[in-house]
């Protein structure tokens, strides 16, 4: 897998021997609507604390970005948080997306504008000589916006791509399930226009980071995904344009269902599968040190030839 | 499995937020009477030309031990080699060990001398303060050994513990299974005593690599294993001194199918798996970055009360 991994790393860099690309974790937080059906363990005010939380370099993510040297840029793209951290860019579409069990989560235009956002902020970080770059998200309710979009995207039955978030009880998972059912029903959203699932069943969140893997993609940076949510957002890039899928590293597998079908769906084998299912792009930071070791291997091995041993004579 | 491993290694540690522990990797080297019986795709002398690549820095395993900031230390524990590079240390017990299809692989006093080594090499690494130790390999042949002690000490059927190693064909596995089934049968290895074991159908870098895991668990220094290999070597140190099982992290699963016969017999969940085959050391100090990820975060991760995150109140 480290082989291929640098082979690929290889061709989207252009050259035989890329050196350590500088790193950065972009993680975007939103707010769901459909956190109100109750499909979720916490209550929708965890998104802003938690986000205060990275701004105070206090969350999973933040230990892991310091341990690899990892840049962490966090994006409010529409959260219910009276206001921003001052580390924290400010991309806010609404104060979360409209609940999508009684119409579209968002307008069509702002799910172009999230695009947008994640566009723009990836081709700032490539200008700044990032080059490889990891993806994370924070949302209460953001699972089930991810399991509504895997579901209508690959065509899959709800109760497959949907599965616990962040410790829910067998009550609400049927809650969770009922509620994308009528999420579906009231916008069905069209399967072929992948801006049309993510306005009526997505999240700010999912559509920034569709963005940022379409910017990052056309500035030759492959982006290191992290579990579910991250995945749902690569359907959505990989739909809009499908040689993104080739610039996309699946970073760890995630314990949510959903995250398994997207992966097939992708053709992506993940680099690690630790049994995590905390988001943040932990799972994608964790990733890296693989991706950078690939790369040593790559540039710094001695051949059999030059270090003088002999060849199997197969 | 992050949170699991935090949570052995503060026991290991007897402290609830332990440092990170300063890193070593043990390289053993040994030669197998039994390469003669052309079980392998390389010819033995590459082993001995392994020992001086990785002298030289230029094997995967010096590359993946920079990348971490991992020590190595390469040990010659009975090569073919006319000489032993300056850097490695010199425990030859034999230019290789006896060809096992035809009597014992080595004296029962030299596998105590091979685990004596181990023991005093550990001991010698904690008194320098390395908390944490990988351990990696390489001799042509001894993926043959290592089935014959997996199969001895599991008591599982040959054809289920022996596969590939580097890369052989079909041809060449139906020759290591008859020279594994021929070692069985003129040694009669006892299963109950892992040094008869060690003994009959071991190797010498298999000895040493028991005896480091048996003295970095006497100083509390965890072992991370790489695959086959060392599995087998934590079979025989497990069997001497049944404890010494909960010192040890897996790295990563191996391709061989013997490594998941020893995984469940010790009952240990690697942390990788990117079906690696290459041995050194290389998928244990890959983990290794894996074990300070998990260190950091029990040492650094804010708390849900101390960040001022509601609870589920489930």
């Amino acid at each position: 897998m480290l082989e291929e991994l640098a082979c690929r790393l290889a061709a989207i860099y252009r050259t035989a021997s890329p050196p350590l690309p500088a790193k950065a974790v972009v993680v975007m937080a939103g707010d769901h609507g459909v956190a109100e059906e109750g499909v979720s363990a916490y209550p929708a005010e965890v998104t802003a604390q938690m986000v205060q939380n990275f701004a105070a370099g206090g969350a999973a993510i933040n230990i892991l970005a310091r341990q690899t040297g990892v840049r962490i840029v966090v994006v409010d793209m529409g959260t219910k948080a009276a206001a921003v951290p001052k580390s924290v860019r400010d991309q806010r579409l609404g104060a979360g997306t409209q609940n999508m069990t009684r119409g579209p989560a968002m307008l069509r235009q702002n799910a172009v504008r999230a695009l947008e956002a994640g566009i723009r902020l990836a081709a700032e970080l490539a200008s700044e000589g990032i080059g490889l770059i990891a993806v994370g998200e924070m949302g209460i309710g953001n699972t089930t916006s991810a399991s509504a979009v895997t579901a209508a995207l690959t065509q899959t039955p709800i109760d497959q791509v949907t599965g616990g978030g962040t410790g829910i009880d067998q009550g609400q998972l049927g809650r969770k399930i009922a509620a994308i059912e009528r999420a579906l029903e009231v916008n069905k959203p069209d399967a072929s226009d992948p801006l049309d699932v993510l306005a009526k069943v997505g999240g700010f969140e999912i559509g920034g980071l569709a963005g940022i893997m379409l910017g990052a993609a056309a500035h030759h940076a492959p982006v290191v995904l992290d579990g579910f949510i991250t995945g749902a957002a690569a359907l959505i890039a990989v739909g809009l344009c499908p040689p993104v899928r080739d610039y996309l590293i699946a970073g760890h597998r995630s314990q949510e269902p959903g995250h398994a079908v997207i992966l097939r769906h992708l053709d992506l084998r993940p680099l690690l599968d630790l049994g995590m299912r905390l988001g943040e792009g932990t799972g994608a930071v964790l990733a890296m040190h693989l991706v950078d070791a690939s790369l040593k291997i790559l540039a710094e091995m001695a051949t059999f030839s030059a270090a003088g041993v002999s060849d199997s004579g197969a």
